[in-house]
């Protein structure tokens, strides 16, 4: 009774109330994106359901109609509304079988307790004809069970520790067997600051309608990514369809590109800072902090980072940063000629090669003609070179938005900065 | 045309290829999934699809047949591979009409450009009949369009920031006039620090069991948030309903509630210096700035914030700061010595009433037997009290997880030392 499906891949379902209820993030189906992307197999959809027998029953049947695996997470556990092993089996209108080696298995994981735990019972019932999926960490075992040919169920615990180990040791060695798609998917991510998503797609818009690989732009607070994805046999065959594109992208967009993959604008200026064997220090006024955060939030920062001064009052400006009390008078706290002096001043206090200082006007308030809202004086300081930049971001996207795009814009031009110093 | 629905409620559809490829996570469904409870609205199934005309036209048309409302994040943008207006027009064979409005904001928000980008015009695009749901920050309007009786498409862009202002200001009104049920569903949330979740829930489980109002508790990072919500008539009944709950839960948990609603650490902070018109300076090591983005993303801390010393490297504590050498080499950077002499210097340095300095070891790198990483020392520091607080968060959960926790710790110590102080 083979169906004619209309998708033809793969379905993650992860099950739970409290991922309906917004109370945790389905990193599950991320991390099991991944692990399908990385052996080629074809996924197209994604759902999530509370613990609720009907409405899971209606999407497993629904799956069947259209998928060949159905991987879910989710509801093995001993409590009562962990019922996806029995409402699958119900689904298909199949009898739950006892499994000695489960029960077995449970009894020696919990061999701390005298009594063995009804609630526990329940998890040692599988469907007629299911395999067992060994959990070697906890109480939950899985299944790997084919209700119809055509369709296989794979279901996993909820637990990310448990999931991942059960993927990795019986059910990915499973899938390869079984259903091996005989190529890989591989994707490489290009990061940009400083050009809008708009123009950049112009610029590389004809090497967007690629198939093998695609290149694919997403946008985020002042930086664009481009994810370049392709298929082949082997990792090796995947890299060499990757890489002209990456050749050709450098090309055309230049120094714009920050950074890949798992690189941050923290990262590479922190990496750029340390093979120069070169130190900074910060003077925050309107970003607060913003930018010594994410400068530590990166492991091994404190290499190059010696510390900053969140100068947030005038007060503070002039008697920890001694910025001149005639420079704050004549042109206010937020200028090119304050921002420079705090910057020069923050390089000395700190002993540090490099300084960065920032003085805007993040709003809501504190806005003038002259100086509106969104305002912002950054000023690179170093011993031999210096810049001075003045943004404008505006007012109405907000003060989370001055400020973190203030961040932003700081340390793409420190990186520019640097790149530019032999 | 009125159908029979099989839900009755609110559907979630995250679109983009990057979802399935496990490039990142679905941020925006936990996000918009906590709205949806928030206010009540049932809420049953979240999917994801890739960029892909006909399996996203298969999933809309899906919806229609069981719920009320669908909301979708992702594939606004200007992009080839950005299609789900177009797609959902298709969908319900609807013409799209150009909107000037939308054209005028676009022309408004790329105005440092000479041409506008042919690639935007397609975001002034909307299906007929459908509602603009302006973006106050980017290029890319959503939509409110009822392409049939008894279902509504709310159509938002991926990027977080602009999907989370869109709902506030323009969707979640609407939802609330245009889908209220006769009752109205008022939610207030208790939120707590200092308490775990488990040992919180256990000494108010007796009334969570309670139907009207309901009580729902969500645990982050060093925080629980307990949300009462009610249905009645009217708000004041509402109010009634919530009334005896919350000053339950107050009793039974006492100075533990730090804020309510949209109240966090770090604005219950600055509302207590402001009312006491008293002020602070920050010294933070292991934090790295982290207390100071906290306190200054708040509107209007420049009121009692005067600034801070990010001293990272040791010599910035001796030179800057002044701490002792002595101090450092007898008792190590992270002590409650040093820890105390920070946050003593500190004081002196910016002249503010209070103070408080973090020094701790975030990792993953630089533990010890006698001081393993998680171990952090917050001092707060005033001019006729002082408190030395000693925390270990561990090892395992990383340098995130260490720096978070520290913030929250250090903010809701503060707190309650300036409570007791009268």
């Amino acid at each position: 009774m083979t169906k004619k499906k209309t998708n033809q891949g793969v379905e993650i379902l992860a099950i739970g109330t409290e991922l309906l209820l917004g109370n945790i993030l389905n990193s599950n189906a991320k991390w099991l994106a991944e692990q399908l992307a990385l052996i080629g197999l074809s996924h197209y959809r994604q759902t999530v359901v509370g613990d609720n027998i009907e409405r899971l029953k209606e999407i497993v049947l629904e799956a069947s109609q259209r998928s060949h695996i159905l991987i879910t997470t989710g509801g093995l556990g001993p409590t009562m509304d962990d019922l996806t092993t029995e409402t699958i089996a119900q689904a298909f209108k199949a009898d739950l079988v006892e499994h000695k080696a489960i029960l077995q298995d449970i009894k020696n994981k919990l061999n701390n307790l005298d009594i063995f735990p009804e609630s526990n019972l329940k998890q040692s019932l599988l469907p007629e004809g299911a395999t067992i999926l060994p959990n070697p960490l906890g109480t939950a075992p899985g299944m790997i069970w084919s209700p119809e040919d055509n369709f296989t169920i794979i279901t996993f615990p909820g637990v990310p520790s448990e999931m991942k180990i059960m993927w990795k040791k019986t059910a990915k060695p499973w899938i390869l067997e079984n259903h091996a798609s005989g190529k890989i998917i591989k994707s490489k991510t290009i990061k940009i600051a400083g050009i809008p998503e708009s123009a950049l797609t112009e610029r590389i818009s004809d090497l967007i309608t690629k198939t093998n690989p695609t290149i694919a732009p997403y946008a985020s607070l002042g930086e664009v990514k481009l994810r370049i994805t392709a298929q082949a046999k082997t990792a090796q065959e995947a890299n060499k369809l990757i890489q002209p594109i990456e050749s050709e992208l450098e090309k055309r967009i230049g120094l714009s590109i920050f950074g890949r993959d798992e690189e941050s604008l923290a990262s590479i200026v922190i990496d750029l800072l340390r093979k120069r064997r070169e130190t900074i220090a910060l003077a925050e006024s309107c970003t607060g902090g913003q930018i010594a955060s994410s400068l530590t939030s990166i492991p091994g920062s404190s290499d190059v980072f010696l510390g900053g001064v969140v100068a947030y009052s005038n007060s503070i400006k002039q008697n920890i940063l001694k910025v001149p009390l005639n420079l704050l008078e004549e042109h206010g706290a937020v200028s090119s000629a304050v921002a420079k002096s705090m910057a020069n001043k923050t390089r000395q206090l700190f002993n540090s090669d490099w300084s960065i200082a920032v003085s805007g006007i993040a709003g809501p308030s504190g806005g003038s003609q002259g100086k509106p809202v969104g305002l912002v004086e950054i000023f690179i300081s170093g011993n031999t070179a210096q810049e001075s930049i003045q943004e404008n971001f505006g007012p109405h996207r907000g003060r989370d938005y001055i400020q973190k795009l203030s961040v932003v814009r700081a340390l793409d031009r420190l990186r520019l900065f640097l790149l530019m110093q032999s």
